[in-house]
């Protein structure tokens, strides 16, 4: 089964036999064949090929076939097809030469042990439910949720999340209030710029938190104030006027982990309230709590005033961009225009698998085998500073994927643990990294580290845990 | 297999035995079951159940059956379970009453023929080949893509298109300098917010173009400034010093369809190296033309002045919101600042799915069908057209998704024909909607249509065809 052409302009041979016996269907074989030729250069550019019924007959295949693997190698742009001048190899543009690389390799130690914050354990991603769950979405999705839909997101998923939200968050809303968004930080950022619409001058933060977000908040164009923290949560006491918004996490203080307490919460909706402004509940692990029953979002309080924004990232994956907004009547409007300008929708595809996850009870069930999976890393967390660094007092850790070592007063410096940290090949933020304003640090804050326990892979936990300890030793 | 309680605060009557013939497993019979009772009240909140040995003894199962259930029910939040209290149905919270629609119902007329441009045949989405692509790039793919990456997007979406552009459009990039985004208005939108960053005001349209495209410009703090046309395309001669980039559509113009003039492009080109200013690119249907060699893309002139923009809307579906832009040096660190500002990268699955699409030679396939089929559609759209309103010109028909009908000067005005075709539950722009200044219509334009024959299904093209057809009859 091979052809050998001088007649159109070149010297060819063409054998398929190899390929057909490692298996190969023949027109593949064939399409294969021709590719490579044209790709090393043995078919140049403008080269006539042999009409179909020609090849055909010298390789004693089918016409069809050849017609096929003409046909697919000029849909692939190898090929050029002119009625009446037959087929010829085609002009191609090759890439230029080499461009000058964009951005400068990121100069960083290797890390061996990655205890950051902010992240879970990637390895329980539920692959094979979510592939499942996917094929049944998409088998039962109409074309119309293919195209272009609602800038709130698609309304399975807002009747599932509005169900789910109600009971396992308090969360009361509908689906004509709920917004999907890739994130919590596009969220974030659609809601600062509608609230800079309103003429909003300012976002009040949580002094310490993710820094990550006051940047979008001051993109957006509003600066954002720090509130002090004590131990019953956000001084709401000290809200101003310039603020539009204050930015909380009620259910667990990111990062340092205490619940916000009764009267604080009512405190802050009763400002925004009264001065026409808005919560914004950053519920960024609500479902993870583990001492006792889980502290519902401060949105039931007043549906109007607080807007409730949860993730996807923390019980499935950050990859997916999933993340969603229970919305105050008013701010519904703007907040979708916004997104429709900023990228008309979410993508449809992962909306829909997620809907049919949780209505099926498999997201329920996958959230409490993390859960049970979280909790029994932060008791190997805590058990091994307990025998090895006792001095170490380790706070936050009722819930959520990470924990505060608080060391005592005269300890190691900050930069110091970390510097020696990263020689170690241990990626950890200190506490001081998540100051709103990092350029008015505590002068008299003692030493302190923000630890993931959920983010290395199950086999990788034992030794960041070991190499932690190793740090925070007594010497 | 029943079981009924009466010492735990109320009579409850549990049965399995149908869910079981039903063919449930016996935990789902019974968590399918309490789950019930919880839901319509008949086990009331502060309810407490048997112990888990009681029950299961009750009904004949295992302990651990029952332990399972309640575990389950529990994460799902219709049951608290206490050390030393055993467990109870919980307290829920009820979504709050009736709240106001945010949004009142759209009031449009009933569509009963869609021939709206700027879509494709949703009907054509290969989905099952998409399941496929997406089992396999998920098997293959390591956990850290799950987690938080590159603004830039997936290295493997980026590799597969750099080869899959260079091949097809002629398009000169690399991995480093391509950016995947949630569409081509996100990506046009970081664009406008870079080039005003750099202290641009405008931005140069096509006198007709895609009128929400200038609504991103505008928001991103840009001026549009019309450039006429003319049977050569865009007259780049006008673009003025207020302009940071001007956006064209080199290879098909949207909507009214010819290809811009070879020295426009090179004009275009001289212009953006000689002021330090860009080109747009949106290359929005490159792949789909008819009659001709396709025109590769303009970004091959000069990939450090020309940025490219393609999109995935047309050739698969616009609900995966997935488009790229090809980006100059200079612009690569600025767009992929602001796209993680905007929502830290687009989401992963999708990404990797397309690429394996590409890889596989899925992808190829997939166009050359829809190319044809779109082909077919453009052909009885003329010949029904040539048949039944011959004062018609059909332009712009040699590439892409949607043609112009241009009726003689004195035809019907556009408003009426509209409103026509309108009552008839016809649903197609007047080419006047597309006018980058609407505030200007030509005084002596001649009505126009513009039409998406890509839009309906197959099974519905006929009868829009007719309608179409019934429309623009001579009276």
């Amino acid at each position: 089964m091979s052809s050998s052409w001088t007649s159109f302009g070149g010297d060819l041979h063409l054998d398929l036999t190899e390929r057909r016996a490692a298996g190969a269907g023949l027109r593949a074989a064939l399409e294969d064949a021709l590719r490579e030729a044209v790709q090393d250069g043995r078919l140049a550019p403008g080269t006539r090929l042999p009409s179909s019924r020609a090849l055909g007959e010298d390789l004693g295949i089918a016409r069809n076939t050849v017609v096929e693997a003409y046909g697919q190698l000029t849909a692939e742009g190898w090929l050029t097809s002119r009625q009446g001048s037959g087929t010829t190899v085609a002009q191609r543009t090759t890439p230029g030469p080499g461009r000058r690389t964009a951005r400068p390799a990121a100069e960083h130690r290797t890390v061996r042990h990655d205890l950051m914050a902010g992240r879970p354990d990637l390895s329980l991603f539920p692959r094979t439910a979510w592939l499942a769950a996917a094929r049944r979405a998409l088998a039962t999705a109409p074309h119309e949720a293919l195209g272009y839909g609602d800038p709130l997101g698609r309304i399975e998923l807002r009747q599932a999340l509005t169900d789910y939200l109600a009971r396992v968050r308090g969360v009361r809303t509908d689906p004509d209030h709920l917004l999907i968004c890739t994130g919590v930080a596009q969220g974030l950022g659609l809601l600062c710029a509608a609230l800079r619409e309103r003429g909003a001058h300012a976002l009040a933060v949580e002094e310490y938190g993710l820094p990550p977000q006051h940047d979008v908040a001051r993109a957006a164009g509003l600066a954002t104030v720090p509130l002090p923290l004590d131990g019953a949560g956000a001084r709401v006491d000290r809200l101003d006027a310039r603020c539009g918004a204050v930015l909380l996490t009620p259910a667990h203080q990111f990062p340092t982990g205490a619940p916000l307490a009764a009267d604080r919460r009512a405190a802050a909706v009763r400002w925004a309230r009264e001065q026409d402004r808005y919560v914004v509940e950053d519920d960024y692990d609500g479902e993870f709590r583990y001492d006792r029953q889980p502290v519902g979002a401060m949105q039931a309080l007043d549906p109007e005033r607080v807007v409730y924004a949860g993730t996807a990232a923390k019980s499935l994956a950050p990859g997916l961009r999933l993340a969603w907004l229970a919305l105050p009547d008013a701010l519904v409007e703007p907040v979708a225009r916004l997104k429709s300008l900023a990228d008309t929708m979410s993508p449809v595809f992962d909306q829909l698998t997620l809907a049919e996850l949780i209505t099926s009870g498999t997201y329920d069930r996958h959230v409490r085998r993390c859960r049970l999976h979280y909790r029994r890393r932060r008791d190997r967390l805590v058990a091994a500073l307990a025998e090895h660094a006792p001095h170490v007092r380790v706070t936050g850790i009722a819930a959520g994927l990470h924990a505060v070592l608080q060391l005592p007063p005269g300890s190691t410096p900050e930069a110091e643990l970390l510097a020696r940290a990263g020689a170690a090949g241990l990626a950890v933020n200190g506490l001081s990294w998540h100051l709103a304003d990092r350029s008015a640090p505590a002068p008299d804050a003692a030493p302190a580290l923000v630890i993931g326990y959920a983010t290395p892979p199950e086999h990788a936990f034992q030794a960041a845990l070991d190499a932690l300890c190793e740090l925070l030793r007594e010497r």
